[in-house]
């Protein structure tokens, strides 16, 4: 069972959720992940055990919850003056990010979720991000021939399947063959 | 902690293996996901508890255990007379598997795991099919331009990508052009 209900930034939800989040990221610097439990997590976010359940349902969907806020983009990201460099900016910092210790946990707990809703909000923070660099490219006046699909599909793709089964295989330099190819595509 | 050891077929770590895998896949059609245990599973299995814990640590990795065996190939894949054919008939199959709700279950619990040596694993599965395919190829004449690396990044990344955040948009026409891609390219 889980609340369906908006959460009112600065409203009780927000707070609480906020404070429950906090305690995740505290406790995963503590603790190894297989202590990780709910009881322990709202003892430090000071709320209830079942407040947790009941908003989450289970350990598994509140790890894959707080990994997606990782996986939600911050700040505007960069202008670099070109698609591909901005593509390159982006992915990149995602590949640096993901393939360190904690990124491998974060993409790892995001996957292992099968919430349709928190697994679409993931892929639409992506298109957003390459549709405002698409955007960037036409205001340029930069000829683009590829949609955010085929963008997503042959860098992200590609990027996502590697750093899940074999993170010792990204490169810059085969990002940058990744993102060549799907600016040549279509 | 996690016993290394090789399981030999037949052995008694291989019966033991092989009765808890069939206690989990008995179990995950009786009763809900988050009602799924070690305890439970070990019944079932005829095992004690700390047997599981030993050898696979946590249910989360049990689960990832069980879900790889599943992407295991489990017979020789057919032969269609053609690469783009034979790549078609192997990765529609994972399609048709993993977009089904049992399969994204699977998928999720394969990814959800950060034990590096089961992702290698499910990687060299991937690969060891795809040579096989290219070994085809070579041996009917056909002249290929692309690698193993490509074929994977450019087929199994956006299938995977898509099958994990946007099952809904998958589909033959789209699989059929993303192999047409990987042959062309390079």
């Amino acid at each position: 069972m889980r609340t369906t209900t908006a959460v009112r930034p600065g409203g009780r939800s927000a707070r609480v959720q906020q404070a429950v989040h906090d305690a995740v990221r505290q406790l995963a610097d503590e603790v190894e992940r297989d202590q990780l439990t709910i009881p322990l997590i709202a003892e430090r976010a000071g709320v209830t055990p079942s407040t947790v359940y009941r908003r989450w349902g289970s350990l598994k969907e509140l790890m894959a919850h707080v990994a997606a806020e990782r996986l939600k983009p911050e700040a505007e990201p960069q202008d670099t003056g070109s698609l591909a460099g901005d593509l390159l900016a982006w992915a990149g910092e995602f590949m640096e990010d993901m393939v360190s210790l904690p990124g491998q946990q974060v993409l790892a707990d995001a996957l292992g979720s099968t919430d349709a809703a928190l697994k679409g909000r993931c892929r639409q923070w992506q298109c957003d991000q390459v549709s405002l660099f698409l955007a960037r490219a036409h205001a340029r006046g930069e000829i683009v021939s590829c949609d955010i699909d085929t963008l997503l599909d042959l860098i992200m793709g590609p990027l996502t399947y590697r750093l899940s089964y074999a993170p010792d295989t990204v490169s810059e330099s085969w990002l940058r063959r990744c993102i060549a190819r799907a600016l040549g595509s279509m």
